[in-house]
């Protein structure tokens, strides 16, 4: 399919400012043929011509962090603190889930995700092939990530899902990942290290999302959860941590020392009352910060225009009024989630990268008047503002039509009856 | 106008849990005529029935603190702290609106209010006239608040607009109230006093906002601005604080003797880098909380959604993972805030009440499985959900369609002339 895209203002973030043109987007397949002003150049054979109405384009959000089939619990396991949440609630309802029911789960995550703007996810779950099914099928871009852990899986499960799910398709790809320090053996994460080592790959996993998490680590190992992971090596090739709301003296160098990302979760530390993530503190050290909802368990729905103004609101609050600005926020979500994940391809609107965009539909009045559109969308914006969701050139979500194979009722009704069968099967 | 709501969930509120009924809802001119099970009753001849489709009905969201026209300073005057936005950006542009401005802008606030399923606001702006003819020709429902202070307003101006907007017309009406204790005198707050003992009314204001405000007063009375603003006896007949981030001790029993309310405003204290009301102490004191969007200078979006959830996910934050959930939260919004504001009609769905009511999409992903609807509301819910707004019997916002008399699009139109006609004026 190739698409015209005109009259549009294009928010490119093809640099970290947020420069708006005017002009047109044109794709050719799964990519983007040309930005801006078309200055005579020979347009291809367009399958649709969009008039835009002067919306917004920009790349969709990068969501570098979720369980996106938690959705099953999401208004069932609230008003708990992690550790109780996460062994009353969520460890015995997840026993009772199965391949398939991962797999229509993470359809429901899909249409939440492509309706809220989000054209990629980087998914921590168990059934990782049938995730990555899920995506191919609903032409939507998954990362997988290694939840390897002391409940299950081993060097060679992780080598065997690793080898697996890269290379099936241009929309999945898998990075190597356990699922935290608390929960892993030190054998285990040396066995991950020498994957990484004998991979060149960057490793992913939980890192000090809560302070009680912290310092068991430090009364286990003396040293910090960072600290810690990086004296196994297990950062050799980079890779990043999800959550890390208490960074402790050393662990920003050491960050910066082996290009770790962080990917921040502000709605699931709100809720589940872990703390506030030092963003702004990352911001200046420069440590690349992306964005992410977690599941849909603790947060509990995946929208990123909450997230932005959550992470930009909690930074103002305990910095200061002019900490974390939408732009940087903006440019986390858009852009720095997707090298997080090692989507290179798909971060900025510019030719030949991916066309992985959305269309926010500013003739709405939380968008108006029309003073910064940047931070109307951080400070302002909803969900209710996406009128179109692309990925890989393909649109998968329209103003409220979805086009992921599947019809959304019949997710929603499967859902109802996943939830339904394991709480009779628990007996709650 | 005779409407038939059927095939609905309806969490009527009429007692403080979130009980939901399936049924239907009759609506007879401007009241409800029936919630329920409508068990052989006699229908009205129905202008509309619409099939809910088993969609959710409450009572609408009331914005129990907002400052309407301020519309045109959204994503313009950000990333400040409030003393320094409020008199850099704020009061300077403010100083150029004349009334058909703040008409225009009002019309644009209520855009956006009935598109997130809020029915009536609590507005504290100048020209309140002006506001009150926007409310009636857009069919919104707003109680005024007097604003007074030393820059402007008197006993003799707050009368007379105290006697022009009540009585004028049943979606308008006007409490005594002035800008807050550090901008008026005390001869000035004397003469507020008197008005609310003649009119035996309470009295509204900001209070408490930032800890420089407390401090302040209590270094130049010698009490907490509560404490203050009591012994000039301004609460005889109630009233409430707008914000009460920082109450000191003995505040809460001044609160509870005087019958006084809380409006919060999480998402500008936040903003604003003020600081976390003690939401969760309120609510265990008895103090009755009502939620606000403040205005679109400071938050930047009038959304109920993102303020419940930071209503609740603060005080998570801050107390406990338990605290402030969900359904007092959603109390606080559709019930509280109607009873602030003296809407004793509007705070339940009941036969007899008012028919200002939303209807929720739950054929949405976020709202998927129903593990349990009011949770997911406040935790998961946005304004994409909201398919109808009703106020005082009147649709006047469906699926994307407003009906409020004017095209959205030149409402735009105007908040743009208006900003930029005011920064050229005044070079920025």
């Amino acid at each position: 399919m190739n698409l015209r895209l005109y009259n549009a203002r294009i928010l490119p973030f093809d640099t970290a400012d947020a420069r708006i043109i005017a002009g047109e987007l044109w794709v050719k397949g799964d990519r983007i043929a040309l930005v801006g002003d078309p200055n005579g150049a020979e347009p291809p054979a367009f399958d649709r011509e969009i008039d835009c109405r002067g919306n917004l384009l920009l790349p969709g959000f990068k969501n570098a962090h979720t369980h996106s089939a938690m959705t099953f619990l999401r208004s069932f396991a609230d008003d708990k603190p992690l550790h109780q949440w996460l062994h009353e609630d969520c460890f015995p309802m997840e026993a009772h889930l199965t391949e398939r029911d991962v797999y229509d789960l993470t359809q429901l995550a899909v249409l939440e995700y492509v309706s809220g703007g989000i054209t990629a996810a980087f998914d921590m779950y168990k059934f990782v092939e049938k995730i990555a099914e899920c995506a191919i099928d609903c032409g939507f871009r998954i990362v997988l990530c290694g939840a390897i852990n002391d409940y299950g899986g081993t060097k060679q499960s992780l080598r065997a899902e690793h080898d697996a799910v890269n290379g099936k398709h241009p929309l999945v790809s898998h990075k190597l990942g356990f699922h935290a320090e608390y929960t892993t053996s030190e054998a285990l994460l040396r066995d991950v290290a020498d994957l990484a080592h004998e991979y060149r790959e960057p490793v992913f996993t939980h890192i000090s999302e809560t302070a009680a998490e912290v310092e068991d680590c430090i009364s286990r190992t003396g040293k910090s959860p960072v600290a810690y992971l990086d004296s196994l090596d297990l950062f050799r090739y980079g890779g990043g941590g999800f959550h890390l709301v208490f960074p402790m003296q050393g662990d920003i160098e050491i960050m910066k020392a082996r290009n770790l990302y962080v990917c921040t979760n502000a709605g699931s530390n709100v809720k589940l009352s872990s703390g506030i993530a030092p963003i702004e503190t990352y911001y200046e050290a420069g440590v690349p910060v992306a964005i992410g909802t977690d599941g849909a368990a603790s947060n509990n729905c995946l929208d990123f225009f909450r997230e932005m103004f959550l992470v930009s609101g909690l930074q103002k609050l305990t910095v200061g009024a002019a900490a974390a600005d939408a732009i940087k926020v903006l440019h986390s979500a858009c852009s720095t989630g997707a090298k997080m994940m090692g989507l290179d391809d798909c971060d900025c609107l510019a030719v030949g990268k991916q066309a992985d965009l959305i269309m926010l539909d500013l003739h709405m009045p939380n968008m108006q008047p029309l003073n910064n559109i940047a931070k109307n969308v951080v400070y302002s914006g909803s969900k209710a503002n996406v009128a179109l969701t692309m990925v890989a050139g393909k649109i998968l979500y329209e103003r409220g039509t979805y086009a992921i194979g599947v019809d959304p009722e019949a997710v929603y009704a499967r859902a109802n009856e996943i939830i339904a069968r394991i709480r009779k099967a628990e007996g709650r």
